[in-house]
């Protein structure tokens, strides 16, 4: 219990909950694989690293067609490298955009010179599919489709599966950017076909943040020599190194890697993305039922919700002021985040990281203190 | 003790020692910094980033003159990031190269399309600075020189102080790579111009794996909008992002740099780089030293070792396997580095990182162990 009512938001290690699209709360075992030196040539990392690197498509049934190639920095990095290293120079890919990361990768693009088609959706809605097979039959120099999984801008859920099945009708290839999504929303490789999926460590796998990876389909990524724009961010040099070697071009972040082999080890005790999808899944719904109730009114219906972060439209009270909202949640340990819609005055809580329904009624109870604190009626703006 | 005679190498942490030239061994509470999680838009990490990106040009005396970039990845992203923003699509850059990471930037540029021109000495000879001269004077193309401070493929130092007025002479923007020399050798911005100066934060501070930055003359890095050949790598844009809302681009390796942030506190405990300088030479110094009486020779001579990493010639002997001797000294808890040089059969054995000259003199005897194990005698092979 804190000094009010609710019950104080508190992680494993007393830290604030992140009710966040990541960095995210993690476990305190995951963090604590951190306290140790390992040299980057060390066998003992090398084997760590070698096991993250193979246990990852698995995540995706992609064992047997997809390699993992690991991408120092964040999750954009493993985005532009997986752009620039797939898509030729003579390549062009057509991007379907309804949200700030599906902007990012057309950015990604037009300062790699690479040849480029936009088909663009409110934040709301996802892409037409009807519209992306016109565009993939009347422009046969399209190579590459690129989508994005969960776009968290919004939270929305993409139709990953029907859009990679018009891509593979066409004959063209598919580039996904499953950041907020791997390892909690399905996916199956043999079913939906793709060349490339870009994610990172401190997203739906619980790690720490400093890690991107690209799974690779090996034969795709063969092809792809001297396609890269620089040397770092370029898949198939670093993947060719790691192969011969089993190191790293460049130096790793060693202790990123070793705690998400922890992370890893705790998402398949939990019953792999099945298990952690049931949780996300309860406390998003745990959320926008208690948002609701609290008048609150989330952006997206139901069908187009993922289970990763929630958007909620802004109340219209003039005494609802979101940085003091956000600071007396802060003060009771539950870290929102702010909007970043273009069509709609909003503000995001995740459902992601190490948290259970109760943290997320916990929150619900903070929030309701909050409104009152405010001097907010709710019913002034049920809508 | 060990089970050996000699005592056992053990970090503050119960970890082998790095004898190496990063990453290296670090004090424990360097890494129990990073058993939290924060948000990347938490204020009090971004108060903590702040402190570094701050902290960091005051280490080369640059704070009037140079802001901080940090670049997500490792050093060679900071390279990469430093090379492809300053240089601009019209300009030339020449490299003076006597090792790996000279070479390593020649591919960079190359990649990136940049006009250069490459001057090479061996690994154990610094640049020549008539040379140097001599292309400045006859070709007005090139506007950028780029040099590294201490080549780790050898441990040379090269005459940065000497290049810088010449450079300087000419009119012409110097470019360093100071990976290893950083926090380590001397170097100060008000003697020596540079436009940018690319580190890590795995090396001379003694902070973990995770982030590389670049310290950028902040007249010259105004004028680089649009130069970069990458979303991710753009120094210019991280920049105006950072300067506009304390925020990164991207998700921050965040539990990297909070680790970074205590490193750098136990840095200016230690006397910054004057002491740090101090206890390098001083391990370099006990391990050269004992290295010789036990009859190995240095690569390079006095005046050319930096007191980072010192190259060993390998012993003609054929009972001196390279592998059985680093396992045998890993096994004793002291790992040292294989050789990077072409010109010499060659290993390596670093003096950074969280080490003393009693640590130093520990690993000596274990070395003298392992020999008499092998059944080498020194003085078979003194030269």
């Amino acid at each position: 219990m804190s000094q009010w009512g609710s019950p104080r938001g508190l992680s494993e290690t007393g830290d604030p909950l992140l009710l966040t699209p990541g960095p995210l709360t993690t476990s305190r075992r995951v963090k604590e694989a951190m306290v140790h030196d390992w040299g980057s040539r060390d066998g003992g990392f090398l084997a760590i690293n070698k096991s993250v690197l193979e246990q990852l498509p698995a995540v995706v049934n992609a064992s047997n067609s997809h390699v993992t190639v690991p991408m120092q920095g964040s999750g954009t990095f493993a985005v532009e490298a997986m752009l620039t290293t797939f898509v030729p120079r003579t390549g062009k890919v057509l991007l379907l955009v309804n949200g700030a990361y599906g902007q990012r990768a057309t950015q990604i693009c037009e300062i790699a010179g690479r040849a480029r088609q936009v088909h663009e959706t409110p934040e709301d809605t996802p892409p037409d599919l009807g519209e992306l097979e016109h565009a993939l039959r009347s422009d046969p120099s399209i190579t590459h489709v690129f989508a994005v999984h969960c776009e968290t801008t919004s939270g929305i859920l993409n139709p990953i599966a029907e859009i990679g099945a018009v891509v593979e009708r066409y004959g063209r290839k598919l580039l996904i950017d499953a950041m907020s999504a791997f390892g909690a929303l399905p996916l199956d490789a043999t079913v939906t076909s793709f060349d490339a999926l870009a994610a990172s460590s401190n997203k739906c796998i619980e790690g720490v943040p400093g890690l991107g990876f690209v799974l690779c389909r090996e034969t795709a990524l063969a092809e792809t020599k001297g396609n890269a724009t620089t040397l770092t961010l370029d898949l198939s040099d670093q993947w060719q190194n790691l192969r011969r070697t089993g190191q790293y071009r460049f130096t790793p972040p060693i202790q990123v890697i070793v705690s998400f082999h922890k992370a890893l080890e705790e998402f398949w005790a939990e019953g792999g993305q099945a298990g952690r999808a049931r949780r996300y899944a309860e406390n998003c719904r745990v959320l926008r039922d208690g948002m609701r109730e609290l008048g609150f009114k989330p952006l997206l219906s139901q069908r187009l919700q993922a289970p990763i972060i929630v958007t909620f439209h802004m109340p219209k009270d003039a005494k609802f002021v979101f940085e003091r909202f956000y600071e007396k949640l802060s003060e009771r340990g539950y870290v929102i985040y702010p909007g970043k819609l273009t069509v709609a005055e909003s503000f995001r809580i995740g459902c992601i990281g190490k948290l259970t329904a109760e943290h997320m009624r916990n929150a619900l109870a903070a929030i309701a203190e909050v409104l009152a604190e405010l001097g907010v009626d709710p019913r002034g703006w049920r809508q």
